[in-house]
């Protein structure tokens, strides 16, 4: 099957590159999700001193470094949000958007910086509120949808839903121009709370409240327990023991998600003590 | 005083060399004992693939950028051999040949390649058994003294305490010309095991028996437990928690020695947490 990996890697800062690098050496097929920049953090640092064997070197440089050492490996990044993960038993699904990506194992390497989930919004999660607003939208045919974006890609969705919603309100946490479809309304407004009953009734906004069957957040980056159903937090990080074992089977984390320090040099080695703790995982399940 | 220091990291691999720049990052004095070589294991290396943002690159060049890298730090590599560190409570004395050296805390990063105990050693400690003939040399004042040396730095050892005791062996575990005085009897074999009741009494060698009262083991290094006495292994290496912390206080590890993978990367990784987590620890016992 096209879609299935050994390992799918979230994240393409260091821990989730040294991930890929050495489960490619390993002989594994990989699927690694991130973004073209890698980090966006990363090459935004103007000097990094203390990643060992590189003096004095911008982010930029230290990024055009991992991505040239990712290329002679051939390894891609796709570009692509995911925006749930299921634990299958001996395998995982990936959802991401339209299409589900399958992997025997996953490396977790999503950093830290995700937005603060909105009061309400991991209560109704399933119930009204979802990260996926092309995957969900035949659930809203016909009713009232807000979706709360947090950069320009939201407003693709936000069209797409458009067309099967009776009404869509866009709430934009974002400056810039908007390209949206006509019928999309336009709610400059700050999200508080998601309140409903058993389900999904009303946004409640800081100047007023909208009425809404369904509630889309789609920002960035979201918390790895709400990426991942199930997973164990420990005081805000995923919670691994010194192999980069989470709580769930075939499931592993590194860097920044799985606590401090938060630096590159130690994402890069945990990235590597993930993958081969995956990579042994792999092995020992191995039964064709 | 001179040779006091707020951080003494031993060993000069990755994981020493990692711990030393984000110690001196953070201001801390520190002292580096190694090699200059940096590690006998990273300059064999033919080819180094798997270490982020270095591709394809031998042990030698990727040892001469960390050398780069600490010597912009104005980091130098104390090239000798620490005998023993023994905790003091609130500060740690590491014994290294007739020098003590002070640390608040410490951080190992000795590697894994260390010879095995020969049967005995580790019981005969400190009743017989030494790690450092010219420390210990006048406890064997015309007595029978046996040095069993790993490296030519041994002989100079050996030579020293000669002068003192009644008989020196020296049981040579290298092949080479040897640089002794007269006096001593140069003995080729095999050390099997060291006897006595309560101290040292006999060598026991593959092909004779040596009476002695003292047996000096002068090897490249040793292992954790016998370097630092009372710190807690687990299945052959030392145990940490996931900051770096050992069982005892202020003395922090990383690399090999706190186990596999062994990799560059990853013993990086956990120096530069190890340093971070002597910080903390200095910084909260910062009483001045």
């Amino acid at each position: 099957m096209e879609n299935r990996y050994d390992i799918a890697i979230i994240g393409s800062g260091p821990a989730g590159l040294s991930a890929a690098i050495n489960a490619k050496i390993r002989n594994k097929s990989i699927i690694l999700f991130g973004n073209k920049d890698l980090s966006s953090k990363l090459i935004k640092a103007s000097k990094i001193n203390n990643y060992l064997g590189f003096h004095d070197i911008t982010g930029e440089q230290l990024k055009d470094n991992f991505q040239n050492h990712i290329e002679k490996f051939d390894i891609n990044v796709t570009n692509e949000r995911v925006n749930e993960i299921y634990s299958m038993g001996d395998y995982f699904a990936l959802m991401v958007n339209e299409i589900c990506y399958e992997a025997k194992s996953i490396v977790i390497a999503t950093g830290i910086e995700y937005t603060k989930p909105i009061s309400g919004e991991e209560e109704f999660l399933g119930r009204g509120v979802g990260y996926c607003a092309t995957c969900d939208a035949p659930l809203y045919k016909d009713r009232i949808v807000t979706v709360i974006g947090y950069n320009k890609e939201a407003e693709e969705e936000a069209n797409y839903v458009s067309e099967l919603a009776s009404k869509l309100y866009y709430i934009p946490m974002y400056e810039g121009n908007y390209n949206l479809r006509k019928n999309i309304e336009v709610v400059k407004d700050k999200p508080i709370e998601i309140i409903g009953d058993n389900k999904v009734e009303k946004l409640i906004l800081k100047s007023k409240e909208i009425y809404t069957d369904g509630v889309f957040v789609l920002k960035d980056s979201i918390s790895p327990a709400q990426l991942v159903p199930g997973l164990l937090m420990e005081e805000g990080h995923i919670k691994v023991d010194r192999s980069m074992k989470t709580n769930i089977k075939g499931c592993f984390a590194a860097g920044d998600c799985i606590g401090k320090p938060y630096q590159y040099m130690k994402a890069a080695g945990e990235g590597l003590v993930a993958a081969l703790s995956a990579v042994s995982y792999l092995d020992s399940n191995n039964r064709y």
